[in-house]
């Protein structure tokens, strides 16, 4: 970095405030303002060092303060970046459902289940599903979850002549997928996803704490099993504030 | 299919519309209203020919008439599905760009370059591009549209450090990475992507024929080297009434 920074920081020795605490609030500050925003990657420690006009072991002090806050994370080998304020799901790299994302990104979560039943499906359903339409099938509507608040709606549509009985699990505790795969045996092999932005509407808005015809990220899926059977629809409704769908991809 | 569905097309003898265009019809009506959503799969011939209750070479003849006006497709070994309406490019699962994914689905798409000259970064795209603010950079206004209208704007920010010269580049007929890697010999090898659904400010809905303030796809994408350094960050606003990001996943 050069002085053509203009915003290098100013270290003062002539109060109180220790050198490392002051390092670490400009960070901070440099965090909060966007400057640095979330997977910025910070440069190498001998050159930041530098760029402070401190010692190895007072910038150390800092990042570590960073690091336990949890605004900073070390990647061995990669180096130190900022950490994102949002939770980032590989969903639509990968088919895994966000449980499984969380569980695997060490994400606390909660699931309220506001609906547990079987029902007769909406004629574009039973399509995607492969089912007549007088084929009862199990509608599970559940909300998750962080801390923050709730991160997303869901809508299960699920075939109990593929499952039968599944109206009777505690989806408060177990996963759809673990569910399908563990208890019933069913080989899950493909899913389609799409994501679009959409206006949400009362019912979605109120349940994910947003405003209602305000954006909302939406979720289509159908899902099959290896003998391409479809097991599963789905409508999924993101609150992007909180979640946001990512992918890590590789060019060849 | 059974007698349950309660909506058996009413084929009649007595008129002298053709059997074929009265199946023709009763499909295009089913896919109109929904009922038979995007990729829904027919049932086999067999089966469909015998619940119309016509011969297989009507069924086929009303079948084609379809597939010749975009509705249906075939798709060897796997069946007859109802075709999207919207574009679906794949690129949440690929690190393919979309004018890629336009060429690999025959979609035929024009681009206005609303904007090609050297700026300075805003500070949070110099900090994920790991350049000085003061470093200039490409910055890249792109509109693509498909014979539906705009489907994306984006915005790309180069670091011209690795691609000198490249804003003289002609991109109404150059893509930016086939000029990266073609011209440049850069080799791109990795991405993050995240998507989120965010409100339309007026210079992205009026880009888009979209209303402002109502939802828009958002993706944001930093694009890195083989050595890691990054090379590019992106904005892209995406239409999705016209073009549906979508991901075809395998569980395992």
């Amino acid at each position: 970095m050069t002085a053509d920074e203009g915003d290098l920081p100013d270290i003062r020795r002539d109060v109180p405030t220790a050198i490392h605490t002051q390092i670490s609030e400009h960070i901070r500050l440099r965090i909060a303002s966007g400057e640095w925003p979330a997977h910025y990657r910070l440069k190498a420690e001998p050159e930041l060092s530098q760029e402070f006009g401190v010692s190895r072991g007072t910038l150390r002090r800092a990042l570590v303060t960073l690091i336990e806050e949890g605004l900073l994370r070390q990647v061995r080998g990669r180096g130190t970046f900022v950490t994102s304020t949002v939770i980032e799901p590989a969903i639509a790299q990968k088919l895994s459902t966000l449980s499984e994302d969380f569980a695997s990104q060490g994400v606390v979560t909660s699931t309220v289940v506001r609906e547990c039943s079987l029902i007769t499906p909406p004629p574009p359903v039973a399509a995607l599903l492969d089912v007549s339409r007088t084929t009862r099938v199990l509608r599970l509507v559940r909300v998750r979850s962080t801390t923050e608040g709730p991160v997303a709606l869901l809508f299960n549509f699920v075939r109990t002549d593929l499952a039968p009985g599944i109206e009777q699990t505690d989806f408060t505790q177990s996963s759809l997928f673990g569910v399908l795969e563990g208890t019933y045996g069913l080989k899950i092999a493909t899913a389609r996803r799409t994501f679009s932005a959409e206006a949400a509407s009362p019912e979605v808005a109120e349940a994910l704490t947003l405003t209602a015809g305000g954006p909302v990220q939406y979720l289509q899926q159908v899902t099959y099993l290896a003998d391409e059977r479809p097991v599963e629809y789905s409508d999924v409704w993101i609150h992007s504030g909180r979640l946001r769908v990512t992918s890590l991809l590789l060019r060849r």
